[in-house]
């Protein structure tokens, strides 16, 4: 099969909006949108670095949606269109790629949005998948790294850590887990839970600053932090990690350390006044999602994990490509 | 140098436009624009496939916005941003991402463009390059691979098949080629040259329909003959070649065909009711580019390439990735 057969087989039936001329044409088109802004982001995974060879294909197509799913949650956005470009490598089979699409379908439904256009191509070297990602939020309401506050509180969504964890038991990192605490650790890694439900309808109601933790809790919270101006204490106690990571971690500073220096978390860490909290809470509980306060802003720079009263040296803040 | 460095280092001053928010945010804004439709097009190019790994790295900038331009231009869209997302292989050294860097500036003043965010990322394979490039048009008034009339005439820009006689030299086809014909053709295949002002400025004022020719001249109308629902009829001996191509590979039918087929041109093919021809010729000349009539449009389907009075038998009409 050939891309032209590909692309309609596979990726035709998910350009349902009228703009994507049904990957017909040489570009789509994204009709004006009064009173609203486009968010835009780009993000790509590959074979080994993002993902491993044998995971499930629906699992990978899910995983290079959601990355840039969890960017626009972070920035307030509702998820809306996204383009798709794909390097095949040599022995890619049709069933690898219907589980592809059937990922990305599932997630279409998932989130309401669909595909818009893209490019396949065949590539040398490993798979490798880039998502361009569209999303709007009302004129001038986009949510930046920059406007925390000194006096702000600190927020952060889900748990943190547990990606890593799952990518340890991958690495084959020594553990007593139990099978479902297991397979718990795996599937975030595979799969991220971007929070796009709450990013989308309640992140602009309270967040003064706002970034996704891909890098690492610490590390993004330094981008913020440095956006804005301010320095941010964090309380390493108060940082959610899951019952499975802290079976399969324990209890200890270096076990919190590690779990918020990792990336590749997909939450989203925001900044707003603490007197939102019960508001946060309620929004949180509405989007069946978690949000735990855990810091917050100060005068100065820089970004101080606090551990019973004293900073914890945290080495390198976050995961870095190179 | 991280990949933070590279970001700051190189990128950074390439991202003039304020919805870029100087690539230190984990998304972009395009802010409202009322009465405009975005024009959205994604197209990948990597090492060894679409360029090769000593080629000049500013004509490798080039290259990955210009494929992306070119689509643009096809559209009638006026270009305004790009995201790009760079996969770089171990040992790019600074010297080759400040010569990339210096390409993508040279286009954004070209073409009045401005890079808007990305990705930047390692790959343990060829170097790859990603670009999502954006476009406004008035709306509603993008041109189609659909809407040619039965009636129309056909008209494509520049020359065809100048970028395949510069792949061939690379791979040492026997030429008797001038030095400065060599050139030619050479950096026709390294830097395309799509006729931005023309589809930005004049193409929606004509164009029944329009497609940009990267697969292949033949495969390329065949996709806007689906898309209208009828048929075309090229005269072979009128698709316009250059003077290089015509001394590298000669004058017969065998050249024609091979030049129809070849792809990687990124000119624009379009229909228009024949009563324009005066007015495209003078939008051409404002554009400092040359538009030649090829053919018409008929009732039925597929393209025709006539040569002599008779139809040449022209294989697989493009070219395609697998």
């Amino acid at each position: 099969m050939d891309e032209f057969g590909i692309i309609a087989r596979y990726f035709a039936p998910l350009a349902t909006a009228p703009g994507s001329l049904a990957l017909t044409d040489d570009a789509a088109v994204i009709p004006a949108r009064p009173g609203c802004d486009l968010v835009v982001t780009m993000d790509q995974i590959a074979e080994e670095t993002d993902f491993f060879k044998h995971d499930p294909p629906d699992a990978v197509a899910r995983k290079a949606l959601r990355v840039n799913l969890s960017d626009l949650a972070a920035k307030g956005a509702t998820p809306e269109y996204y383009l798709l470009a794909l390097s095949l490598r040599q022995g890619m089979t049709e069933d690898w790629l219907a589980s592809f699409a059937s990922g990305l379908r599932a997630d279409q439904e998932a989130f309401g949005i669909s595909l818009l256009g893209g490019d396949t191509s065949a590539t040398e070297g490993p798979l490798a998948i880039t998502v361009t990602a569209f999303g709007f939020v009302p004129e001038g309401g986009m949510v930046k790294r920059k406007g925390a506050r000194p006096g702000d509180a600190v927020f952060v969504t889900g748990t943190i850590g547990d990606s890593a964890g799952g990518l340890a038991i991958f690495r084959r990192e020594r553990h007593a887990l139990a099978e479902e605490q297991r397979d718990y650790l795996v599937s975030r890694y595979r799969e991220p839970l971007p929070p796009v439900l709450f990013g989308a309808r309640h992140l602009r109601d309270f967040a003064t600053a706002s970034v996704d933790v891909s890098d690492g809790l610490i590390a993004d919270l330094g981008h913020l932090a440095k956006a804005s101006g301010v320095a941010i204490a964090i309380d390493a106690m108060a940082i959610p990690r899951s019952d499975a990571l802290r079976a399969f971690w324990g209890e200890g500073a270096a076990a919190i350390v590690r779990a918020a220096t990792a990336g590749d978390d997909y939450q989203i860490v925001f900044t707003a006044d603490p007197a939102c909290e019960g508001g946060i809470l309620a929004a949180a509980a509405d989007s069946r999602i978690s949000v735990t306060r855990i810091g917050q802003v100060e005068p100065g720079a820089g970004v101080a994990l606090v551990h019973q009263g004293r900073p914890l040296d945290v080495g390198r803040p976050g995961y870095r490509h190179f």
